[in-house]
């Protein structure tokens, strides 16, 4: 029987979260993360609401991931993420010895590969899932934005 | 009139946040965020008591900040924090666009400088304020954890 939950299904959880934050003016980027293909957290960016740069959506979701496990490290989670994480994320990341990182768009300016934020040796990254329509809600954003 | 308000007067503040993470079982680093002479966040390290990665004593005092400010930026804002931020905090401190950051003793291992983490182009760095005694009580943490 083919396997139902692919990263191009978790990956349209996280872009729904996307669309959440869209619609509440925020930079629309939507994070799950799932153990054992249950999603044990999801969540999307607040940093316009809260007034804190911290609230990134990956922020939240390992906070949330974290509290749902009752531990701090996530080392059988995988991260489903629309955009590709920041240092301050990817720093997070380091720190929860994720297993599994799974982006959709690059961010070519702020994201960690550019950055050279460095991500626990245990981490696997698979990127571009799903990266057109992630970035094409980025740029229906700003595109609103700007009028 | 002397200036009271030096570096290392809000640095002992920042280092009796460390000694109460230290009472608490947790790594000890304390941190204060500073506008015009006033502390206006305290935290110290909560990663095993809130069993969460993002729980630095920089986050918690970068949301406190922001918190009170009712803004998410932190521009005339000195961050003083015991030891040297990691990728994760000074990444947030980046978004921050934080004026300056004082920091204690360095880190090694995981601080920013040697991850190579970008700061905001805008912010200063002092480093080596009161390392000694910071380095001391993670020296003295670490000392009876052994045991």
């Amino acid at each position: 029987m083919e396997n139902l939950f692919t990263d191009e299904y978790f990956m349209k959880k996280a872009l729904q979260e996307a669309e959440v934050a869209f619609e509440k003016g925020e930079i629309p980027v939507g994070a799950v993360i799932v153990v054992a293909d249950k999603i044990i957290a999801r969540s999307h960016n607040l940093t316009e609401m809260l007034n804190d740069v911290t609230a990134h959506a990956e922020m939240q979701s390992i906070t949330a991931a974290a509290n749902f496990l009752g531990g701090k490290y996530l080392k059988d989670c995988t991260l489903y993420v629309t955009l590709e994480p920041c240092q301050m994320c990817a720093g997070a990341l380091y720190w929860s010895q994720i297993s599994k990182i799974v982006y959709g768009a690059n961010d070519e300016h702020r994201g960690f590969t550019k950055m050279g934020t460095q991500l626990h040796p245990k981490t696997v990254v698979v990127s571009g899932v799903m990266a057109n329509e992630a970035a094409d809600l980025m740029k229906r954003f700003f595109k609103e934005r700007r009028k």
